[in-house]
């Protein structure tokens, strides 16, 4: 299909236009780049009235049930859904909500919900770029509310909040030593909390974990004037406290609506994505430079040993840079 | 002075020819840089036998006097000791610790200490570049302990983080609410907490602190499997708790020295700080690049508005950037 196609298709309606036009920005031929830039403009003034939210939680805490019974609930209220993933682990063959298609099995049944793995690709940030921009194509279908599901591997959270409206944490009931793993920053980030699997023997102890969550975020600066980071108990298997993380959502927006935060935010991701895009080629103009990458081993290596100082080095790699081939 | 004649005294354990070399790296101009750079290249093989030490606490924890009756203490031990400061908001006319010398008016006034003012720039990296290559020059000079001193604007205890091998967090005594504002982030990069202030009617307080926080830092994972960061209970007024906070220090460094993490880190930190620089002088290369500089306010005003998308306006500027002028 011709790029003015998939626009059309997008345009209208038409999942299989979404789908193939995700397939275009996820490829890595030079000519599918230059339609995918085609399209994104055309596209572009249709975005930007979906809800993002990012949802992220150590392996195990019950992201993909979540995430079902979470979905099924916006289906309820009328919402249409998309879930992408960051997945920087995920292979060629697609990804873990792939996979995970028999856990979120009655959400991928949904006419209204749309589930895609995370691209493959060998840097995050490439995994980064593409789940925004095919966030994009979903807000241009139509669809209202858009899940980005994070696994969690390094920088992942970071990449998945700064594309997102709202943060969701998911953790697993416990506390003290069973608690302890909460990822470095990741609570820093999060803009609401849920402990999942509040059910049967783990209630008490859901809301004990709860309850320390409250005590550490209490000692930390907030995130925002306008908001504090509420923990909700919640059970994804027996699809409980979905109301409750709706109620979240939506006196968050409210909060941020009524400061202009919500609009700031968004107009700061976008210049943020801009240079980070500059500097991610930049950077790898720079490494790949022939002279430059046969410099840097040597150099590095200096570097780590202390026998070169690291701004000396630093100026010697410019140089060879700047210098015409 | 030349800088043959900067490098010997330096070596001679020349106080004058320290101070001199360390202006020469605070100074903007290109032929100082030059000096800077053959200075630096020259004392490398005497640096890195110091200890680093990072202090940060917010506006009043007690910086200043904890550093007077820390540095003091260290000096009763045989150390020498320097102290440095990030601080990007400083002026031209010199920095909090100048203006501080009255609160460190003991250890200023002695032998074996040094201390000096943050370097005044424009950006925070430039400002954590100078102090980086002063903290060279004082272990060349051999100062035993190099403390480095962030009034935590913005990014600067990252950056100070970043350049020490033990990031100690000064906290004010008190609980809940009073706690409230221990900057994000922050606590994630302390190797130790010390509660200043643990004297008088704030001793139960204190405690309450050191508790709440130890809570805190249990649910977050450690930033070394060999390492739990501790916190003690100190009055820099009444200068106790002294030894516990070098305690602290040598039981630190044995278990990082042990696991070989040591080592590592200071690794790390040479080739980290190696690209940091490659990528502030690229980036400002890029910025000031006529075409770009030019093209640039529109473009992001377009972005922030959602009538470009991020990745488009990034090609842009990029086009215009390798464009043969
Ligand atoms: N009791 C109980 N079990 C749950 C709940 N949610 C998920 N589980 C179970 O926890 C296990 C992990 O759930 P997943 O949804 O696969 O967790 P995940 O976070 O997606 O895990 P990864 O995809 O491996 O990162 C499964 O056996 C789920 O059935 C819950 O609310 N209560
Ligand atoms: N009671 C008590 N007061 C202290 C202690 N340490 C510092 N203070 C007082 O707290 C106030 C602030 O101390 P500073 O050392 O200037 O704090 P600082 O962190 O350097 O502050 P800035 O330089 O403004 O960022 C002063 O009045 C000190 O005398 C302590 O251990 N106990
Ligand atoms: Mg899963
Ligand atoms: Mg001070």
């Amino acid at each position: 299909m011709q790029p003015e196609e998939l626009i059309q298709g997008i345009c209208d309606g038409k999942l299989r236009a979404l789908a193939k036009a995700i397939t275009l920005i996820e490829s890595q031929r030079p000519e599918d780049q230059q339609a995918t830039a085609s399209i994104l403009e055309a596209v572009l003034p249709r975005t930007g009235s979906s809800l993002r939210i990012g949802i992220s939680g150590v392996p195990g805490a019950g992201k993909s049930t979540f995430i079902e019974a979470f979905g099924m609930y916006l289906l309820q209220q009328g919402k249409r859904v998309a879930v992408l993933a960051v997945d920087p682990s995920s292979q060629l063959s697609g990804g873990s909500i792939l996979g995970d298609k028999t856990r979120m099995e009655e959400l991928s049944r949904q006419e209204c919900a749309f589930i895609r793995p995370s691209p493959s690709g060998e840097t995050l940030g490439g995994v980064a770029r593409k789940t925004r921009e095919s966030m994009l194509l979903c807000e241009a279908y139509g669809f209202d509310v858009i899940i980005v599901e994070t696994v969690g591997v390094g920088q992942s959270e970071t990449a998945v909040a700064s594309m997102v409206d709202f943060f969701l944490l998911l953790q697993l009931p416990g506390a003290g030593d069973e608690l302890q793993g909460i990822k470095k920053g990741v609570m820093e980030i999060a803009d609401g909390i849920v402990v999942n699997k509040a059910d049967g023997d783990n209630v008490e102890r859901a809301r004990l974990a709860a309850r320390q969550m409250e005590n550490a975020l209490h000692i930390m600066t907030p995130k925002s004037p306008s908001w504090t980071v509420p923990v909700e108990l919640v059970s994804a298997l027996h699809k409980s406290g979905m109301d409750l993380v709706w109620q979240m959502l939506q006196d968050y927006l409210e909060a941020m609506r009524a400061s202009g935060e919500f609009e700031q935010k968004r107009k700061n991701q976008a210049v943020d994505w801009m240079w980070s895009t500059v500097m991610d080629n930049l950077k790898y103009a720079f490494s790949t430079h022939p002279k430059v990458a046969a410099a840097l081993p040597e150099l590095q290596r200096s570097v780590a040993e202390g026998v070169t100082t690291p701004g000396i080095a630093a100026r010697k790699l410019l140089e060879v840079f700047r210098r015409p081939m």
